[in-house]
């Protein structure tokens, strides 16, 4: 991915955050028939791992090998940047469009696991982290199912893990851009139903005002 | 991309409107360095074709040959879905958690075109399409910069085109679920501010209804 440096991420809270907001990973591969990708959820279990599961019927697990090199992508939010938003543009029209977007690209390894023990624990984990955030106290359990139900569950899905092995991150938000102009497109971004980019936009401002 | 059925998206209208809805694809390629993957917003032309650009600093178009096979994915809303939105839950505990989503993935070959015309040719008409949209009656037009910095913009970039040779569309809503549970995770996701699914879900039913 091409990377300016004033728009590389390179905060890890940042890159955790992106991850956790918008799990819905594409897992990309080169394989024999092609390029293949499949949105699979996808836990960061930590900076090196990623875990995951797809269903048995998904060719994913039969077209790639373990070890096999896999790149999964999470995109966060986006929007087109009109020239209009830009008060220098009122000054000497020398603004264009652009799109302001966070996405992270993650490098990796998979390893398939055909073990219930091994896909009972990364089901519990993906539960556990996307159940709480969305009921809390009233969260569903695996073990609110019958155990026969749950079984035959497992049965029908392949686990995975993904070991990373590089990390592309991107903040493209006009870091580049003049302070007015910048403040200006963070308040359209509020005004415009993108809570998310404003908020990541007045976080980097604070730091693009430091610097 | 596993495509079952009952999820696969094969209305022309649906695909079209996806597309157009969420514009910034991640264009894919397996390359001499690995795979690769840029977030490039894009044109649908027609069914065979789409439009954009990339900076000239983006090594995307030197890594990459004419005719070289890429991937254009984008992708729609998507939503967690929990077990205690199925009403039928209540009855058998029988459900585990799921994900709904859409998306669009396009295989083809990329060429590039370095021609200042071509390329005044695709921003025009990506501005065209991201500004009236935006701004209707205000759209900025390229003529509102001074003709020195539009031509400066203009070598500064690289502008390309993907004939497609394959689509793979899917919406993921839950079409092979019960009637009362579609219908009631549709209601959840309208009211946890998923508009889009809900629509896209409400447009479904009226088919899962009459099936």
């Amino acid at each position: 991915m091409y990377l300016p440096a004033h728009s590389e991420e390179t905060d890890p809270e940042a890159i955790a955050d992106l991850i956790a907001t918008f799990p819905l990973a594409t897992i990309v591969a080169q394989t024999d028939d092609g390029l293949i990708a499949n949105p699979v959820p996808l836990l960061r279990v930590s900076d090196e791992l990623l875990v995951g599961h797809v269903a048995k019927a998904n060719p994913m697990h039969e077209v790639m090998r373990d070890g096999q090199a896999v790149m999964a992508i999470f995109n966060g939010a986006d929007s087109y940047i009109s020239p209009n938003w830009y008060p220098s543009k009122a000054i000497d029209h020398s603004q264009v469009p652009t799109w302001n977007y966070e996405t992270v690209q993650m490098h990796g390894t998979i390893a398939f696991q055909h073990d219930e023990k091994a896909k009972r624990a990364v089901v519990g984990r993906l539960t556990k982290a996307f159940e709480g955030r969305t009921n809390g106290a009233r969260a569903w359990k695996m073990s609110d199912a019958p155990a026969d139900y749950m079984a035959s569950n497992l049965a029908g899905i392949v686990a995975f893990e993904i070991s990373v092995t590089r990390v592309l991150a991107k903040s493209k938000f006009g870091q580049n851009k003049a302070i007015d102009d910048f403040a200006n497109v963070t308040r359209e971004m509020e005004a415009r139903d993108q809570p998310r980019l404003a908020q990541r936009m007045a976080d980097k401002f604070d730091g693009l005002s430091e610097g």
